[in-house]
């Protein structure tokens, strides 16, 4: 019955799906959300095709809609394709910037928004810190903290990825506040002060972040980005310590001793940073990384620089903040991309969203404000996006697919590693664990150029750095996806190597 | 057959309803949501009650869970009545802080989330400014656009109340870079330095806010917040300008000259500071202001002051956003409370949320900046909260509730006035416009029990400032409800009162 209830997918041909797929009509409704995924791309207009141009300029009318990339068709969406309003079928391997866990349209989360009893959370938001649902606790146990990276038992949820780190170095000042003071309540003068924003009640602390890092775009999330202009330019933002994050050579086996070289640098001008700044009369209170830094580039680091760091970090007294916006939610083959560090112990602060469905951060006892109201919002979050996020973390454990992404990252990143080999003017600087991960193009016009060719052959994949192309496919990739993406990979790359020959033929 | 399917309301006493309740079952499912709204308030244990205390301790393992009031059994909450995990029926003067526009469990909301058209919408949320859906326009329209404030016509969805604010002042610096560069592209200098947060590429400016001021706590939401320690103690945050904002005597017609006074005053700090600051190099950009100051103690201003603060903004070249996260979506009895002030123009940026569902500003077009993904991030915002908010606002004219809002509020504060006469020790300083006002009590530690003792008599309410009470009834309050609530109200007074007399009668 269920199976009947969802398949109408309308304007898709037949013959692109595993069943046939036909009109149903079930209590008067028009059944709409696709319920099996398309045997492979189907590319029928140009991209975006001429309904997402002209809603495009209607969409312009009420607000700046550059980003735009073409408008999508949720209902037809399924697995680990993306259907957009011309009815083009795209192998995703971009998923919403790194955001569906399991495909679109996953008949788990479909049931679960149908589940009577989880009507209420959808519909009646609470201020969750104040007036949370009776089942908090055990919504949060079967989800967020089923998945807690090892070491880190206390949780904070909030509503995006920057309110995340935002509220996460705040604990971190909270919790190097209350040292200082040992013990003592703040006083009158802080509590005076701080209300125009001037120290003692707002002293003058920083976080230490790292060259081309990514973590958000309010205030205290820019101050520890550092990748692009686009982020930052025009806007007030406080001025912290900013170190090199290591730029390593590839491939790694190769280049061993120049890469401990460039991250011994990068430790170095770590340390040299705390001991500055904490001379300068502005301590560092915490250190806030990416474990892969993802828009800056899918830059990549080894076990013993992150192991280096943490261990300079405690020397100095400084928090550790892992951002695992991105690379959380097992696309890099573990849960946790910083369980792949081994790491001497959990680190502070491990911050969340994106695949996750709802933002938040794991923290260390430590990090517990003693006070209401420090880490606060009306909203903190919304229950709904954990309902959701415990059918996710439930899909994950029963069909294992951690291991999946395993299994199926050796034949995208084996096949990768083959195409590299075959076009050596083309492609540079593999890297990846587990599914996620990146190759280089010469140029940006160049990649730009790739992108483009790849969404037209029914590939949808995504920029990042300069000249990148990262991949961030849901959980459910499997190797048939990852055969059709590279005979489509293959094929741009084709056309692309032949049209640069002929260009430099024709300078010759 | 639909109202059959809501119908079960287990724990609650048949005759507290309106109807009697029965237990239903349909396809296997118990039915669980409430469907009428309770007839009166049902206290049966102590707030917060047994299961409260425990949940609370079990919560209070994984989280600093200070700020819980009570857990809420959400299925069965409705209209204006929460109910609580221990089976206590309460009229909701608070409403989530501020948040439940039409009640809980609202029919429209329920078959909104039920609807087979809809469901997509709640599973895959999209990275909205890059792959929209395709009715994403249309969605708009008939949501946020059919109610956007008089002079305002584009929109920024974003996912809270801080990250509005945040990216409302950000779109408030474009603009002013724009202008000063006159067309120019930026620097490559300003490229260069804004990658590590110093000036030319991140200009020292500044945002100019108001005493008491409360709008997020983010870092640049808490730059220009200012009500209380609790909020910003121990964080590094910009030091900008803070004028004061009008704290006027009541009853307002006796004290009409003092009152005229002290805006002049403040208008007149707001406009030195504008020119001081701009005098020593770092420049006044914009100013941001609640239309009534809510946590920092629902603090009114005259029409003539918001007027007169737009004109010196008009005249110093400063944006003028209003934040309405609070005030907006028609509890004061106009959909945004800036409409009350007759402004010559429109304010030139307007933040939402709470109510709205989703956040968000309003800009004129001088604010949206030329450039894809200037003011943007993964998510902007959630279209399945838009959906929702689409049904809100449909209900909202179909019942014409403004209407019933200002009905509804002369009640309200009529009642209270005559409360205010009868217990002049105790209240003072009543104010409110349509549904949305306070009252204070002579101390926090009375106020805080005036609280306690309401909510015991089956009454949420909640507080704000030092010694205020703040009413925040959904849309859909009636005078029914008011009788109740003021008679619980006076009977609290009366307790209170007698056992003030009685100490003042023992000290004597």
């Amino acid at each position: 019955m269920r199976t009947l209830l969802y398949r109408y997918v309308p304007a898709l041909k037949s013959n692109f799906f595993t069943k046939s797929q036909g009109f149903h009509k079930s209590v008067g409704v028009l059944q709409r959300l696709a319920t099996e995924e398309p045997k492979a791309p189907f590319i029928q207009t140009e991209i975006p095709g001429p309904k997402s141009r002209t809603l495009f300029n209607e969409l312009s009318t009420v607000q700046n809609s550059l980003a735009v990339q073409f408008f999508v068709d949720y209902d037809k969406s399924y697995g680990n394709y993306l259907v957009d309003v011309d009815g083009n079928v795209m192998l995703d391997m971009f998923t919403q910037i790194a955001s569906i866990p399991i495909g679109y349209n996953h008949p788990c989360l479909v049931e679960t928004i149908k589940k009577e009893e989880n009507l209420s959370t959808f519909i009646n938001r609470p201020a969750l810190a104040v007036f949370p649902p009776g089942d908090w606790l055990q919504r949060l146990q079967s989800s967020l903290l089923a998945v807690a990276p090892p070491g880190l038992n206390e949780i904070q949820t909030m509503a995006c990825g920057a309110c995340s780190i935002e509220h996460g170095m705040k604990a971190m000042f909270i919790a190097y506040q209350r040292k200082k003071r040992g013990g003592q309540p703040p006083s009158k003068e802080e509590l005076q002060t701080c209300i125009t924003g001037v120290a003692p009640g707002c002293p003058d602390l920083c976080i230490l972040s790292f060259k081309n890092a990514f973590h958000g775009r309010t205030m205290g999330a820019l101050a520890i980005t550092h990748s692009k202009p686009v982020h930052k330019l025009d806007f007030p933002v406080p001025y912290w310590p900013m170190a090199s994050f290591p730029i390593l050579k590839y491939p790694l086996e190769e280049n061993v001793r120049e890469n401990q070289a460039e991250e011994r640098r990068c430790l170095e001008e770590v340390e040299d940073l705390i001991v500055s700044w904490n001379k300068s009369g502005r301590p560092v209170v915490g250190c806030v990384i990416e474990p892969m830094q993802a828009e800056g580039g899918d830059n990549f680091a080894s076990a013993e620089f992150f192991q280096g760091l943490q261990e300079i970090c405690s020397k100095h007294d400084v928090s550790l903040a892992i951002d695992e916006v991105q690379t959380g939610c097992g696309s890099t083959g573990k849960f946790w991309a910083h369980e792949h560090f081994n790491l001497k112990e959990s680190p502070d602060i491990v911050a969340f969203s994106k695949k996750m469905l709802t933002g938040g951060f794991y923290y260390k006892e430590h990090y517990r404000p003693h006070e209401a109201q420090r880490i606060f919002n009306t909203w903190v979050g919304d229950p709904s996006k954990v309902i959701l996020l415990e059918a996710v973390v439930k899909v994950i454990k029963e069909q294992n697919l951690l291991a999946r992404v395993n299994d199926t990252g050796k034949c995208l990143f084996g096949g990768l590693q083959g195409l590299q080999t075959q076009y050596p003017n083309l492609l540079s600087r593999l890297r990846g664990l587990g599914c996620y991960g990146s190759i280089d193009l010469p140029s940006m016009e160049i990649r730009d150029k790739v992108i483009s060719k790849l969404r037209a052959k029914g590939v949808n994949t995504g920029g990042c750095g300069e000249k990148s192309i990262r991949f961030r496919p849901t959980l459910t990739l499997e190797k048939h996806h990852v055969d059709i993406f590279l005979d489509k990979f293959n094929s741009v790359l084709h056309e692309v190597d032949s049209s640069q020959e002929k260009c430099e033929r024709a300078k010759a």
